[in-house]
């Protein structure tokens, strides 16, 4: 079971995770290890003993869990950072606390196309599994041991996936992690001053300003944010305000998601030569915490934050959370837009 | 001028280096360009012209500035996250903040040598370098409009080093970063409810406890932390509880110091066939900011967080702050300790 430590200076948590547990030697050998090839990855269509026993799948009629003939696929994480299990309290000794590694680690297979990343999807299918990745959210948020789900992808090695085969990660965690509750804090802090919500106030800026805009539809908006800590990063946030991505009302605006993602996707591949990437959906915590952070149904706002793997982040980062970005936000919109021949808002 | 701004939702301060300032494809000549030679290497000597003019130098009699002669020595970064300019205030236009990017960005070479790390260096090269990145610190410490100064090393390409000429970096902000606010928090409310320092308290703990230990001597402990975000993260704490790395009592101790770090470095080398790694020294600002903090001088506590780059950080990291680490401290400090064929506390 893997293990949950808090630092006890920052109230941080790491999970110590045992089922991954590396002896020195399988770390060199991380770095010459070969993408898998069709021929030997788990996530293709015929290897799905590969896998652990599937949870859920798109299927066409008639084809029977863990065979062929699948869509989309969710599977649990071979070598999870979390696992089901008793889901007690926390353990202290002395200045040192941990909780068992409660949670639940899960990967969404995308599609059969062992190549076919969302860039070159179509929007069907995007919208096929953007929909799955809302329904596991919403069953996860219903688990009461569970406090947060996250939602991301790593695509590339050197943005941290193990395998090259388009896919999603899932992960939920017993407790609302650290930097999630700064995100909800800093909101909910600018929504008793200024009392709206501050990502709606950030879309309404952006499009007035039109710099920093690289698409935008009935429902959705992209943008190289303000701050941008890394160059070329992108927020993709609903024009509605919603605390959630498995929002019942969102799964009716997937088609727009599914557009702009893919398109800002492709912006990335045209300026910068195909990139590794990581995304993440920001969401709320699966029920409000009654606690100091004051935060309401009105002062978050889900969204996605991507940024392709193009720095490496290095000592002055890790020291001080303080980021050297060397493209400024408004020209990487700039060539973002000019890769889509789109204008200025 | 570099640009400071600032995240409206979390408070966080990113800059916008236009010095350093890339079209896209900056980005993927980075990946093919290699690692400098010694004969074209900047930090080499007789190759002094090829940096800016140097701010200090340890020197041989009769030698002269910018010329060859010296055995540490300290230059401007040519191409600087921050730079000396007017430091004027923040200037806000609807939600978004932002302020001069005024700061001093420094490297310090620590020997003519091209190739040799401290794991390899001697001692008393070793406390030469380290004495002046005290020295300098001391003395950005004392300029009214800098607040922080990071002194930090990254070895290798991946842990964010452009030269392989072994080095150092300074960086001194106008603000004192939110990274460091959240620490000397964390420590000050531990003081608040404990009554004495958290890192005085960790160091007794370790000693007591053994198993993280991987060296001691009398004025300075190493360990790998009990929540330790990375695998083989290797903490050196000095015994005397102190604010500041460039402390003249701690001065004295350079020696101390010198022999605790090369050992940490060479330990890794061998467990980890020589890993790229960053380190950086945690201090507190240069004058404690009067504010909600609650900082006192018995509160906070300086001392080194090492990490080799083994594993990446991803998707998951990036949005929660969580970490996820497959080798326990217990272990790895086990690791450590074979390799120098010592036994636990």
């Amino acid at each position: 079971m893997p293990e949950l430590r808090k630092d006890p200076i920052l109230g941080r948590w790491v999970i110590i995770a045992s089922e991954r547990s590396k002896r020195p030697g399988g770390y060199h050998s991380d770095k010459r290890a070969a993408f898998t090839r069709p021929g030997k990855c788990p996530f293709c269509e015929g290897h799905e003993k590969m896998t652990p026993p599937e949870v859920f799948a798109l299927r066409n009629k008639g084809s029977k869990p863990d065979g062929p003939g699948w869509r989309v696929r969710v599977v649990p994480n071979k070598y999870p950072a979390l696992k089901l299990g008793a889901s007690v309290g926390i353990s202290s000794r002395g200045l040192y606390s941990s909780l068992p590694g409660h949670g639940v680690h899960e990967v969404l297979i995308e599609t059969t196309d062992h190549k076919k990343e969302a860039d070159s999807q179509t929007i069907s299918q995007i919208e096929d599994w953007i929909g799955v990745l809302q329904a596991r959210s919403q069953v996860l948020s219903r688990d009461s041991g569970l406090r947060y789900t996250l939602v991301f992808k790593n695509k590339g090695r050197y943005a941290g996936a193990s395998l090259s085969h388009p896919h999603h990660q899932i992960i939920s965690t017993p407790i609302v992690p650290k930097r999630v509750k700064e995100e909800l804090k800093g909101a909910a802090d600018y929504f008793r001053s200024a009392k709206s919500c501050v990502f709606c106030d950030i879309i309404r800026e952006e499009e007035k300003r039109g710099q920093r805009v690289i698409g935008r539809n009935r429902d959705f908006i992209a943008f190289c944010p303000y701050a941008s800590r890394f160059p070329f990063e992108i927020w993709i946030v609903p024009r509605l305000h919603s605390l959630h991505f498995h929002d019942p009302r969102i799964a009716k605006m997937n088609g727009s998601l599914a557009r702009i993602l893919k398109s800002a996707l492709n912006g990335l591949k045209t300026v910068l030569d195909g990139p590794e990437y990581n995304y993440i959906v920001h969401v709320a915590p699966s029920r409000i915490p009654k606690d100091e952070l004051g935060i309401t149904t009105k002062s978050y706002h889900w969204h996605i934050e991507l940024f392709p793997r193009l720095v490496r982040t290095a000592g002055f980062e890790w020291g001080t959370g303080f980021y050297i970005n060397p493209t400024s936000p408004e020209d990487a919109a700039g060539y973002l837009r000019e890769a889509a021949g789109s204008r200025p808002v």
